[in-house]
């Protein structure tokens, strides 16, 4: 019976990377999967893609009209997933997140690990499973990693992704160092993005404390240009927090090269904000030093703060 | 810092020596981890410890009081674990159930997968992560198979689970045949039970569409010995439904030489049992052949006819 295979909505590059790599393995395995996405590839993804010669995937956002089961990768919260999760069965998740609101009616395979990156679990899984890597996959899974490792930067960065960076650059014949700078530069081209777009690209939902927390993040070479258009950015947000119902929007803004983050805050409530992070906001924002990971330094002291 | 290493209340088998095999892997790999119970064990697992000549593990009801973060076995819904389980940071989870309410604030290891036992994901991690297996542990995690798959012959035996207890019972130098059926009479020895220990023993809480159902699983070799009693049963279990706030209590009796089970149900609402498992009770009762496995039998139906 055939498995649709996908990653969470506003896809990353581990989300559309982690779906093909997890896909081709169960069907190496003997599986009948395929590989599908819930949203088209952002800049940076689509720059993968193309540098590879790979396939963008097909985009659904139900998936009952189509198969009884799936498998889930880089997420399991049912608000990132597919707008009918709830009527499918989940039959393997792999994931690097907190486990929220994900509920099952019967036994699966689960395998989650407090790693930087999906595509580093999946690269263990074949290793363990002795399937071989093709060049081209290797190259998107490298990417996946590098893209949510911010090139091993990150502090969500472990000892696993490292050595999966470093044999998977082997497999697919790469100068990660210079490729992976190219790839993360390619994408941060926001002077062509509206501040629609500019909030929604990466954007995620986490139900926290019964109020609707959304947090986005939106990767710069210079914060500065980000913030000249601050006004329009803080219009877009309350006309988005009205629209879709979120209480409170956090938009992170990341320097890649000097890993830092400034926050803009719209919503409320904004005390639990500063209470996360022990400062006081100032005009709606405050500057976060060494921060650039939402999943390690932004949504676990939020929910602490909530609590 | 140090963690505790717990299965679910009532423990089995399983989930007393899960608790002990993953403390001893975690502790080979470099952690610092005390395996615990939150009970004392039952008569086949009694039977197990005093066989392999291993102490039995402390018990403990809370554990906020002596860490700040434990690993669950062998289970992972909130009301099966510690009563402080909110309270304290859940680092790894190894079990082979549904996940249900289960929520954490940051990234953890969990491996999950849908077969008999525990026992048998833990040996594979021991085997992944090139850890031996010492004589003693290895014939008390061929026992937990045994007990969770009775002998190999539940439906929730996976050929995983077949090549774990052959090489287990190698490495523990065991007949495990000749064994398994004496460590199972071990747990089926009733007469000497109150209706009262009977109904709570292996017992296990489930939500599910807003009630409180309680799952109990008593084996025996003789169905009417149980039977014989079900007038002081059915009033044992409406007092405990009164006392504790269950709707719904099935019982499970089931007969593990001729792998069939007889449901005594007290509570309400019974017409979703009757919608389970298509047909009707009689005088409270049904039979189910060919039933044995709570898990992967009784609870998803019960699950998808409340749904």
């Amino acid at each position: 019976m055939k498995e649709l295979v996908f990653g969470h909505k506003n896809p990353d590059t581990d989300a559309i990377v982690a779906a093909k790599a997890y896909s081709y393995l169960q069907n190496q395995l003997g599986a009948d999967t395929e590989a599908v996405a819930l949203g088209t590839p952002n800049d940076e993804t689509a720059f993968v893609l193309d540098y590879f010669n790979e396939d963008q995937p097909r985009v659904v956002s139900t998936v009952k009209n189509e198969v009884e089961a799936v498998m889930l990768v880089d997420h399991n919260e049912p608000q990132q997933s597919a707008d009918d999760i709830a009527d499918v069965a989940v039959t393997n998740v792999i994931d690097h997140h907190r486990i929220a609101n994900f509920n099952t009616a019967a036994p699966l395979y689960y395998h989650a690990e407090p790693v930087g990156c999906t595509s580093t679990i999946i690269f263990n899984e074949f290793k363990q499973r002795g399937v071989a890597v093709p060049e081209k996959l290797a190259g998107l899974m490298l990417s996946a990693i590098i893209s949510d490792t911010l090139l091993l930067k990150s502090p969500t960065t472990t000892d696993q992704d490292v050595a999966a960076v470093k044999e998977l650059a082997a497999l697919a014949h790469v100068d990660y160092e210079d490729y992976g700078m190219k790839m993360l530069k390619a994408g941060t081209k926001l002077d062509d993005k509206t501040e629609e777009e500019l909030i929604t690209s990466d954007a995620k939902t986490f139900e926290m404390g019964g109020k609707s927390v959304r947090v986005d993040q939106v990767n710069t070479v210079d914060l500065d240009d980000v913030f000249a258009r601050e006004d329009k950015l803080v219009a877009a947000i309350k006309q988005q927090n009205a629209s879709e119902g979120y209480d409170l929007f956090l938009l992170m803004v990341t320097d890649i090269l000097n890993s830092n983050t400034r926050l803009l805050v719209v919503g409320e409530p904004t005390d639990v904000v500063e209470k996360a992070f022990g400062k006081e906001l100032v005009a709606g924002k405050m500057d976060l030093p060494g921060v650039v990971s939402r999943k390690k330094q932004v949504v676990p002291p939020m929910q602490e703060a909530f609590n």
